[in-house]
């Protein structure tokens, strides 16, 4: 048995979580999840995310299993049990690291979801108060200053925090989620030239295009 | 100088900051940050947050400023500074440690956000299938499962995780965000009861109240 399984569909959150297995090197089994009701579901991996969402792993660890969903958990976890990959931050990068994953995982995640399904009033004076992201505005512009002046979250060097907040600008720039802005355009270029990126999505990308053939 | 410059407001996502403080035993100085425009706010604050908003954490390290912003990477990383204070998850904990502390930050604030702005529709396949929390009825069922049969986040021990999932629940049951299921309840009460949640809790009601009766 691998020592990960990864329930995931190839048009999903699930790819930020391949890109992190790939990083990793983690050595995982795969298996998808169609959309529909939970009874036509793997049972283990309802049992697994009440939530009922793709990514899911399983760390089959000894005796124990341990499950993680929110793609960005998985992220860091996968760098915490792979410390041979040097995905971990460094002391003096901890800071960046842990604020730049929450960063996008709540306020960027949510500027997103709230612009795309047509909430987002950068006007209204509650939302700008109470939410945690005030507008997809003032997000996107804190992202390009948090992102100005560095290759990467912790600066020079490629992290773990890079594939979550990386997946998110690639993603945003290719699909207009996010503004074509210089600052993101050139993250996001330096991101996909990565071999583990391309592994990764090259095996997302080819189960798509079989399942599609096969209508 | 203290170890850390803490940019709050007594009525914010602050008081979860604090206590992550106390529980800490962190060396900190506080600045209050009122509502209002960017000029009328401390210059360093603006420098340090680009999203304006509390609460937000200068770590002076050192010869460098280290800054951190949003509840949850503050929690963490004052775990992780303060590693004598035992609030990091043992290896055997890091799965449920960082599951939760992310679906807390994603889904649930996500969730809660859009009941309050009376943007979730639970009904809407499109906001089912792509927002991460689906909706906010399959979010708080997913906390009750995640929380059942536990004393913790990590099982039986306190870590930092529980101060942020248990500010969001806490929170929820005060302010009904969440309803007043028998286990969030419990878990409410387990937290509240810690002298270090209190401690951290009178000092933002004392400042709010002098703050009231100046006018």
């Amino acid at each position: 048995m691998a020592d990960f399984t990864f329930y995931t569909n190839p048009m999903s959150r699930g790819r930020i979580a391949r890109w992190a297995l790939h990083e990793a090197g983690a050595d995982y089994e795969q298996q998808i999840v169609e959309y529909g009701p939970p009874e036509d579901r793997p049972e283990a991996f309802n049992q697994a995310n009440p939530m009922g969402k793709v990514p899911a792993l399983v760390h089959h660890h000894g005796e124990h299993d341990h499950v993680v969903s929110e793609a960005a958990a998985i992220c860091h976890y996968l760098a915490e049990m792979h410390p041979g990959a040097a995905l971990l931050p460094e002391q003096h990068e901890k800071a960046d690291y842990f604020r730049y994953l929450f960063f996008a995982a709540g306020p960027l995640e949510q500027a997103i979801t709230a612009k795309n399904m047509g909430w987002d009033d950068g006007a209204n004076p509650q939302q700008q108060r109470t939410t945690g992201f005030g507008s997809y505005d003032r997000t996107v512009d804190a992202l390009e200053t948090m992102l100005s002046g560095r290759n990467f979250v912790c600066g020079d060097r490629f992290t773990m925090a890079d594939v979550y907040v990386g997946s998110q600008t690639i993603w945003g720039v290719e699909f207009d989620t996010l503004p074509k802005r210089d600052v993101f355009v050139a993250y996001a270029e330096r991101l996909t030239q990565r071999a583990k990126y391309r592994e990764a999505k090259k095996i997302d990308e080819d189960w798509a295009a079989q399942r599609a053939a096969q209508g």
